[in-house]
């Protein structure tokens, strides 16, 4: 099916059959997705924590929205973005570009004194507000694979982010939590929202033509 | 073709044929997809401001790091994000979602009254850092699509958010440019990064398993 058929297909699935799990080649399929998002300046800011286990995943419920969401999922998927940039990670990454294209280590050194200069003259604070906001691609190609495949899924900013920090130990990686995404199987009969027409602003309000 | 066929193929170009235009049909299959992009809450709390014209164009590349891809490109799409939320502008929503669904206005009222207690205790600073977030999903699908339709898009965050704001007439709508996404057809010749490899961290380091 095509992308807009997939998008029209999926919805924020509000109750999972906890007995059905997502295989690992979809599984890998999804992670492909989102590791083939483009990021800012192809930094990629960010990486993806999969949480399968269950004992993990009920001591992520503390401070959820919607735990049973949570619970009931075959997968979550933890999106948690860099804290900072640094010049280290910076030239780190640059450095894979050059050899994965067999360019001398340096052809991008001017632009990323560039970019060392800008994220030299920001705050950590500033620095993840960019990281964070470049998980959303990522989050937003992975719904779209896991759609493609039948799988459904559900974004969710509504966790405790200091809970999941400390659970996954993610300070110590010099990651923060942004978003989680469940992924499985719906619960037809429980699921509210499948029986629901999607609901979109109509084109003519969201598009503003100039 | 899959998705992941259409990420693997698109880049991120960086020069465009100026005589290539894309059809108005594939336009708005890409701004299906933008529209279709899942939001916290559902609320969709961003527009994008379709620019075609050259003058306008001309206007907006002040400030920009790369003019000439935007001079160059067919289309270049704005995502411009509310600048706050509000209990009018979450009522309206909501109020779109039960006409839609045929259900009695009111019927989300535990939800909205919620969403209006979480806002209500932030400032505008932190609403439009919400709200940002949410236009990178779309900007993601939007990607997607042009790629599926083999048109080239160029997501761009180098420019004067001033400026843009300004020429559109963005603060009077109470929104913000947050991202742009150039449309076109690329110049082969001119787009070094055409012969260049893909990049991307390898799986084993951008996924975590716990």
């Amino acid at each position: 099916m095509s992308l807009l058929e997939n998008l029209n297909w999926r919805h924020a699935v509000k109750a999972y059959d906890p007995t059905k799990k997502v295989s690992s080649e979809d599984l890998n399929s999804i992670l492909e997705a989102a590791r083939l998002a483009p990021t800012s300046s192809g930094l990629q800011p960010f990486r993806i924590i999969v949480v399968e286990n269950q004992e993990l995943k009920e001591q992520m419920v503390k401070g959820a929205l919607n735990p049973e969401v949570m619970r009931d999922s075959s997968h979550v998927l933890v999106f948690a973005a860099w804290d900072s940039y640094s010049p280290e990670k910076i030239d780190k990454v640059y450095d894979m570009h050059t050899d994965v294209r067999d360019l001398p280590r340096g052809r991008f050194n001017s632009y990323t004194d560039q970019l060392k200069n800008i994220y030299g003259s920001q705050t950590p604070e500033q620095h993840f507000a960019h990281t964070a906001r470049q998980t959303y691609i990522s989050l937003g190609l992975a719904m779209a694979q896991a759609a493609e495949l039948k799988i459904d899924s559900t974004p969710a900013e509504g966790f405790s982010n200091d809970v999941v920090d400390e659970i996954l130990g993610l300070k110590e990686l010099g990651l923060k939590s942004v978003t989680l995404l469940y992924l499985g199987y719906r619960d037809a009969e429980k699921d509210w929202l499948s029986t629901m027409k999607k609901v979109r602003l109509p084109m003519e309000e969201f598009i503003i033509n100039k």
